[in-house]
C-alpha cells in the first residue's frame, strides 16, 4: 500500500508560530505551537525554529509519507524576498520569507498568504463565513486587519494589501500626514496597543487579556477597553456601511475577551449601519490562519497530484 | 424588414432625470434630460414627467420599433413598492418605484439598480474601471456614495446597500449614536451639503459649483472646499486601505471642479495608503448611471430575446 500523501500548514504570527499536518481532505494528523520570540535571535531565528519544528512534526505524525504541499501564512504580505507591512515583528520585513520556506522543503510546492486572508479563506470554506456574500473577517490579534469576502473568494487587492486597516486614518486631522508621523489605527486598536497602553497607564506590565480581565472590576482599566471597543466599532461600522456584509466574523487572540467586546460592537453597528449585519466569533477563532494554511497546502498539492487525488 | 428592437435607460437623480434610447449594442439613438424638481409636485410628479418624456423620446427616435427592455437607475435602493436610503429627495422613499416603471411600459422587461452601482457597472464594462480588480467608483453628486468592483462585478451587498458611505461615522464620538441624531458624512461631503453650508456661510444662495468657483479667489469659500476635500480624502483613504484598489474613479456632477479636488485626494492617498491607487475621473463622469441603465435595459431584453439577439 502506498502511504497517503500529507500537507503542512505554517502560520507565522507576532507571538506564536503554529504548525499542522493534515491529509489532503484537511483531516488533522498533528499540531504544534511554538513561541515566535522564545529566544532573542530575532526574525531569522524564529523562522529557522519554525521550520525545524515542522520537520519534527512531520517525522512524528507522518513518517515515510510524501509531503505533497506546504501552505505558509504570515503576518504582513509575503514575497519570496521580503515581507511587506509587518511592523509588529522587528526584522520580519527583511526576511526572504518565500525563499526560506521553499528551501526548507526542496521540491515541494509552496503557497504563501497573509495570515488574515488565510483565516478568512478558512472561514469562507469551512467556517462562519460559508454562506456570506459579501462578508467581513476581522482579526483582533497582536495586530489589526480585516478581509473582505465576496463572490466566494477573499479579495486580495491590487498588491495583496487589502484589509490592512491597521493603517487607517483616525480623524480628518490625520489627512495628508504620512503613516509614520501619525498614530495609525493599529497603534490604538490591537493586542499590542492595549498591552503597551495598559502597561503605561495601569502602572504594571500587563497583557491585552490582563487589561480586559482588570476592566471587569477596575474603572481605570475599563476606560481603556471602552476606548478600544469604541474606536474599533467606528471603523467596523464604516466598513459594514461600505460592504453591506451578511455577517462580520471576528477571530484572533482577543476573542478570548469577546463577552466584553461583542455588546459594544453590536450596539454600534445597530446605530450606524442602514442594514446592520450579523456579528459572531469565527468558527476557528484562534487557528483560522493555520487552517487556511492547510487549505493552501492542499491547493499547492493539487497542482502536482491533480484533481483525482481529492475525489 | 423587421424594425430593430431598442432599449430605454432611465436615471432618476436628485436634480435631474436623464433618459436615453439605444439599440441592443448600446449605440445611442437619442438622449434627453429634464429637471427632477422643475415643478413643485414632488416625487410622484417627477416620476410621471420622466415616464412621459421617455415615451416622447421613444416616439421621436424609434418610431414603430419594439421596446425590448427598460433599465431604471435611481438614487437610493429601488424596490417595487419603495426606495430605501434616498433622503436627499423628499418623498422619493415612499414612491412605488419598480411598479411605476413597470406600469409605464406594460409587458416590457424592467431592471432596477441604484444609480451609483449602475454607474460603476458602466465604468467596469466600458469605462475607466475596465481593467481594475479590485476598483472603487466614487460618486460626487447631490449625494455621496461609492461602489466596490471585484472579480469583474459590482459588489451589491447583502441588502443592495453596499457603498452607501454617506452614512459613515465621522469620528469616534459618533459611535453608538443613531444616524438621525448625528451629522452623517453626506451632510458634510456632498453637493447638497456644500450648497447648504456655502449658502449659510457665504451670505448668498450658491450652488456647490459656485462654492468651488468662488474658492479660486475667496478665502472664506476656499475654507469650505478645503474642509470638503480633506474629509472626503479621509474616507476614501480608509476605503483604499481596506480594498487595495487598482484605481479610484470619480464621477458625478462635482467632477466639473475636479482640478480643485484631485490634488488633495492624490496627496492624501499617497500619504495614507501603503500602496496608493491610481486616481482618475470616470470615462462617463456625468452620465455613467444612464449608460449603466442602458446596459441593464439590454440585460433585461436578453431574457426575452435570447442570446442570439446580441450575436
Amino acid at each position: 500500500m502506498v502511504p497517503t500523501p500529507v500537507v503542512l500548514g505554517l502560520d507565522f504570527g507576532g507571538t506564536k508560530i503554529a504548525l499542522a499536518v493534515s491529509d489532503l481532505s484537511g483531516r488533522r494528523l498533528g499540531t504544534r505551537t511554538i513561541d515566535s520570540r522564545a529566544e532573542s535571535g530575532g526574525a531569522a531565528e524564529a523562522m529557522a525554529r519554525g521550520l525545524t519544528a515542522a520537520h519534527e512534526l512531520l517525522a512524528e505524525v507522518a513518517p515515510g509519507q510524501e509531503l505533497a504541499g506546504v501552505g505558509a501564512a504570515t503576518l504582513g504580505i509575503p514575497y519570496d524576498d521580503r515581507v511587506e507591512l509587518a511592523p509588529t515583528f522587528p526584522g520580519w520585513d527583511d526576511l526572504p520569507f518565500g525563499r526560506l520556506v521553499r528551501d526548507g522543503f526542496p521540491g515541494v510546492p509552496v503557497r504563501l498568504a497573509t495570515d488574515v486572508k488565510a483565516a478568512a479563506a478558512a472561514e469562507l470554506r469551512w467556517g462562519a463565513l460559508a454562506d456570506c456574500d459579501p462578508g467581513l473577517y476581522v482579526n483582533l490579534g497582536t495586530g489589526l486587519a480585516i478581509a473582505i469576502v465576496a463572490g466566494g473568494t477573499v479579495i486580495t487587492g491590487a498588491h495583496g494589501a487589502s484589509g490592512e486597516i491597521g493603517y487607517n486614518l483616525r480623524s480628518a486631522g490625520d489627512v495628508y500626514v504620512d503613516a509614520d508621523e501619525r498614530t495609525i489605527l493599529e497603534h490604538v486598536v490591537s493586542g499590542q496597543a492595549l498591552e503597551t497602553t495598559g502597561s503605561a497607564r495601569l502602572g504594571q506590565p500587563v497583557t491585552a487579556a490582563d487589561v480586559f480581565t482588570m476592566a471587569r472590576t477596575q474603572p481605570d482599566a475599563a476606560v481603556l477597553t471602552d476606548e478600544f471597543v469604541r474606536e474599533l466599532a467606528m471603523h467596523l461600522a464604516n466598513l459594514a456601511i461600505a460592504v453591506d456584509p451578511v455577517r462580520i466574523v471576528v477571530g484572533g487572540g482577543l476573542v478570548r475577551s469577546w463577552d466584553q467586546i461583542e455588546a459594544g460592537l453590536r450596539r454600534a453597528l445597530d446605530a450606524a449601519v442602514p442594514f446592520p449585519p450579523e456579528l459572531s466569533v469565527a468558527r476557528f477563532p484562534s487557528d483560522a490562519p493555520l487552517i487556511g494554511a492547510l487549505a493552501l497546502g492542499v491547493e499547492a498539492a493539487g497542482v502536482v497530484l491533480g484533481a483525482e487525488a481529492f475525489a
